[in-house]
């Protein structure tokens, strides 16, 4: 583990995207301020057990989550949803949180989740302000077979990516992929996205309503490593350069259906729980109920993620082809202040 | 397979609980009425997904279940939580086939699934009337580690006992448990119970909302060796006195809860997944949070089944403790016409 103040002399400056907010005294690394607010958030999908129960007892007893000089604010997002066990009341929590809807009068007739990203947002953003909370985890489930994964919203939040960098090397040997989704259509409005880093951590496979304790220790020790990481940060250290491994996502891949909507087809079996593995074109990749195989028809190899997510049949997508990428992180440290 | 009439001199008759409706001419083995009527449910909870698509695939074209001289009739129990991808509106079906419920006078405040219940009795029953269907394969899948699984509610139904002899037979090397359910305070009044011979199909692991291949074709096969054994009934095959395995509910194990209801402690990760292996007095059972370990501290070994199913934490259940139990089957025939 870093321990004392390293430096680098590559020159970032000028190159880094949001997330650089300030710049004080000369400064060879990215320089960011230091980390005053974090917010875990369990419960955005009420259905998601690992995240609500964490959340919940960090909420009783919240020494596990307090770094040094950091405020840590555990969170139920959607507690309508978790009291009902479902994923949503009225419409998905973790698409909501869009200009239009942070922007609309409150009123009785809101449906609960625009009116909950209303609160939301005033309570941990404003989104895109300064007044944001710093970084903001929010805690998610899985049905496929992903394992731990950090989903980032931006591939020059350096903050991030030094941060996701960290976690990998600290988590392994278990494995613990990094999913970019900066794709202009497939992109959605998170409720992470009020901060100023925003961290999706998903934990699978667990099926809805369901508490596996290896989830529940996975996700536990992920979000561990990434509030020691931020308490490091706090404290000076300088993370030089670095590259991250990640899975860009690249076009979302819909069940073959029938003229009403209703699916003619399932994953193939050599595709289930083959998550982050290669899919090659001619691969086969779903099953129809008699039995035909369908292969990938798709130019080169990707990397699918999110196979056969229960929440996704609605939203029409049996999984999402990522390309494999290598991101390149600029030195950070934290400013002067 | 047995192809002809198999006799035996076992003195069963006399000694056949329920289920025995016709004793005609001299007849060494026990006479069932021959099979006309058979029903196959899906969607008695909405989100299990393998019942639900196997009964819409059979409505669209039934030949793969039809039998000679059968009546085979797919049919979908609760389309409005089907329609919702929910296990239910109102109130679990599988626990409405109440007398209670079926003899309450209809109207437009009942809840859902009790008028359902009513419609489903009047169409497949009455229940416990000579007008019942003979047959009904309810088809269920779980969360939990459990395989195929045959439940039963009477140990002394013998078309069924062998019924489920004949399936575990015929799926092997595949193993296919048999889950009986005969506890005065456990037992429930199931949607198949309308019907004379009533069968649990029970397949996962799969979780609620998801489709996965492997359980599809397993819980397809099941059904398959089912109607070839109505077939051959029908056809005079005798089927010879035999034993069955079977694990029997005894009691219900919940988890360790606070004084508000919130549970305490996950199911231990040596007990997860493993359904049907035995846990011994002082075995892990559950982990708490700080990673305590709960102990199972029954009398005698007990065979978990339903191990952490996601629908049963509402209804305060980590799992079924069950005892394995051979079962004797008397020989059965058809009777005579």
């Amino acid at each position: 583990m870093q321990t004392g103040l390293l430096y680098n002399a590559v020159q970032t400056s000028g190159h880094l995207g949001w997330g650089t907010v300030a710049m004080s005294s000369p400064c060879n690394a990215a320089c960011f301020p230091r980390v005053r607010r974090v917010a875990i958030f369990g419960g955005t999908h009420g259905n998601e057990m690992s995240g609500i129960t964490l959340v919940n007892m960090w909420m009783k007893n919240g020494a596990e989550v307090q770094r040094n000089g950091v405020l840590t604010k555990p969170f139920i997002t959607n507690p309508g949803a978790v009291e009902k066990c479902t994923r949503y009341i009225d419409t998905d929590l973790n698409r909501a949180f869009t200009p239009e809807n942070l922007s609309t009068p409150s009123g009785d007739g809101l449906p609960y989740e625009v009116q909950r990203a209303k609160e939301i947002n005033q309570l941990f953003g404003p989104k895109g302000s300064p007044d944001a909370y710093d970084v903001i985890f929010d805690l998610h489930n899985t049905t496929s077979n992903m394992g731990s994964t950090l989903i980032l919203e931006s591939s020059t939040d350096h903050f991030n990516l030094q941060m996701v960098h960290y976690i990998k090397k600290a988590a392994a040997p278990e494995s613990c992929a990094v999913l970019l989704n900066e794709h202009p259509q497939l992109r959605y409005a998170t409720t992470r996205s009020v901060s100023t880093h925003p961290v999706g951590l998903e934990v699978g496979p667990q099926p809805q309503g369901v508490l596996r304790s290896n989830i529940f220790e996975s996700m536990r020790m992920i979000v561990k490593h990434a509030l020691d990481f931020i308490e490091l940060f706090n404290s000076g250290v300088e993370f030089p350069t670095c590259t991250v491994e990640a899975f860009r996502v690249h076009e979302s891949v819909d069940y073959p259906r029938d003229t009403n909507g209703n699916i003619t087809a399932m994953v193939h079996p050599r595709l289930q729980d083959c998550d982050w593995e290669p899919l090659n074109p001619g691969d086969p990749m779903f099953q129809t109920f008699d039995g035909w195989s369908i292969p990938y028809a798709g130019d080169g190899p990707v990397y699918p993620a999110f196979i056969n997510e229960a929440a996704y049949y609605e939203k029409q997508q049996a999984f999402v082809a990522t390309r494999r990428e290598t991101l390149a992180a600029a030195a950070i440290r934290k400013a002067s202040e």
